[in-house]
């Protein structure tokens, strides 16, 4: 077997921007504008709105209109909105992806033109798919209208749908054109959404910054009741450090088998296929923290105090921390062998001993989970009947 | 509107490697079986193969499976090879897509295992996708068992399948694991497959390298009589030009808006979706080089020798330079938007004067483009009257 002469390496350069700003549309519009690559044309722009952002804020299609009209210099905008349904129904089946494909062929989106997607972490994993294969291509730029989105997954370079009951088996690593974190979209949030952030927050927080822990603890009554100053604080903290960890961390597309950003998401991820994603992405990730803490405290000699902790620090937050399918054991333990096969051949999870001492570890002792799953059970248990 | 501190940019590397043998299976079967990253474990593979081929190599699939079982050490076949429909039917819908989707789930491949797709062009393009997209990424390891797949579409780093209408409307960049070209796959190829690579080859050779050019020139009695040493070596030659383009050349993700590569190929595309698919790729290609180069005399000053030398060539090789879909020339024009949108915003055709001198125009004269067309249809027909 001869290898050709030009065979050889070669390297592909992004840049992966994330900004902050407050009323995208309308105060920050001029800056929104001059987002979007306009020379020697202005850009074209095909937006696609999250029917559930739309119901809640349901001037928003208008006020982008208004907006692309008032800077014609720099937004041809493709057409009136799209809008398209959201949460996980927007990446258990097809629908999404292909009307996202569809208006960028019929409306003459091309490689060089954008979508402009606002919505939940969802519906931007479904159009970010769209976006990133339409074309083999086109650019996006991102608005996550959740704290879920703007502090976690809307921030990253993946994409994604469900697909044969397999959650994002379906994917790329696309990275944005942008991403723009509007605090003003998140006060229609309903209670679970809001909080869904916070769950993704202290992972990080965990991981990489004891300080961000700290300022949740301290900032937790605000938070439930509902501060955007302080949740636009945790967000913008929370999604520096994830974007951090993909421009500086040296595996922005994971081609590595360990996945620190995934501390906590095996059992989360289960535990959401088998409620029929009844449970939230974000209390899932709750309850998925809490079982590898515990995990690590009994296993691994971690520390019971920082279990204790994180625990009294996500319940005063607001999430539950147990959930009926919690019972059936060896479905969740299912999790570990999905994880697995999603990662790669070898198992590689990340545990955390004490705050930003994460470890890989590749084998995990069955027994030990179960009474971690028991024992988070336990104690989620024991907080809801205390707090009635 | 404020730039989160983290943000900025990464540098994505891979490595693109194509290898030529005979004999993959049996011969060059160790070599092959090393290819594939296999420690600690051997690398788990599921083999997916082209109807078309295994219809006329019978004997392949039982061959794969005999040597994946002769290297344990190196290869964990995932159940037996799955045979997929081949041709452009491949991915003109999601069918095989899905089918390797689905296969890569439930034969548990990870993203550290592989596909390993045997095929013609259509077949890896869908393929592909699907290797690109499961898990967000599994390594590829492709055999093109076609001309045009070896010369052309199989060394390079896309893939896609049609939809709405619209060729290649979905795919992805992805820089397979490992590409080898075994010329013990083509004898069996029809004669319309068989020349089908030496189009993209004339095309290639006329950009870069004149020298490929006189080779093909001097050789074509051999190549149409079927000389597999002499089709090996200019099926190498046009494929590591490919390859040097790609890893050398720059923008390997096509993300200017030039693509000299597709040099021919907006009228290649048009002719094949106006027949239906009918006419072949390599065929469609033939057309469009002599409609481009014709377009280029007329238009802007280039040689008119080397229409007519590329013409002898061309017919010399057997492929006819009309059809009757030529005569519908505004629908044919059409297919310079559908490029320029594919592309992006502007237009940037590669236009050839002279062997080596490429040049982009963003503007075509339309009239004397359909004189382009007219003179390529009246040298076509003279020939086929002449050959009869």
């Amino acid at each position: 077997m001869k290898e050709l002469p030009s065979s050889g390496s070669f390297s592909v350069r992004w840049h992966h921007r994330v900004l902050t700003c407050r009323n995208a549309f309308t105060d920050s519009g001029e800056a929104l504008a001059q987002l979007f690559e306009s020379t020697p044309d202005p850009a074209r722009v095909l937006c696609v709105l999250d029917d559930g952002l739309v119901q809640a804020n349901q001037p928003l299609p208008a006020r982008i209109t208004r907006w692309a009209h008032a800077h014609p210099e720099h937004i041809d905008l493709a057409g009136s909105p799209l809008i398209v349904p959201g949460g996980e129904q927007a990446k258990n089946d097809r629908t999404v992806f292909d009307q996202v494909v569809r208006a960028i062929h019929e409306r003459r989106i091309c490689r060089q033109s954008f979508v402009l997607a606002v919505g939940g972490g969802a519906m931007l994993d479904a159009v970010g798919l769209a976006a990133a294969t339409s074309h083999r291509g086109v650019r996006l730029v991102r608005l996550p209208s959740t704290t879920l989105g703007q502090a976690d997954a809307g921030v990253g370079v993946k994409n994604g749908i469900n697909a044969f009951g397999a959650k994002n088996l379906i994917g790329t690593f696309a990275p944005p054109w942008a991403v723009v974190n509007d605090a003003t979209l998140l006060p229609t949030l309903s209670d679970r959404d809001w909080r869904a952030g916070l769950s993704e927050a202290i992972k990080v927080a965990l991981l990489k910054d004891e300080s961000l822990l700290l300022d949740i603890e301290h900032a937790a009554v605000a938070l439930r009741t509902r501060d955007l100053d302080v949740m636009e604080r945790i967000t913008t903290q929370t999604a520096d450090l994830h974007v951090a960890h993909i421009v500086h961390g040296g595996d922005p597309f994971e081609t590595n088998r360990a996945r620190p950003l995934d501390f906590g998401h095996w059992s989360a991820h289960q535990l959401e296929q088998m409620t029929g994603f009844r449970l939230s992405h974000g209390d899932a990730v709750a309850i998925g923290l809490m079982i590898d803490l515990q995990y690590a405290a009994i296993a691994l000699g971690g520390s019971q105090s920082l279990v204790s902790r994180v625990a009294s620090c996500l319940q005063s937050l607001g999430f539950p921390l147990c959930c009926d399918a919690m019972s059936d054991h060896d479905r969740l333990l299912d999790g570990l062998e999905r994880f697995r096969e999603h990662l790669g051949g070898t198992m590689a999870i990340t545990m955390v001993t004490e705050p930003e001492q994460a470890h890989e570890v590749s084998v995990i002792d069955r027994d030990l989970m179960r009474q971690a799953i028991e024992l988070t059970v336990r104690r989620g248990g024991e907080h809801m009947s205390r707090t009635g």
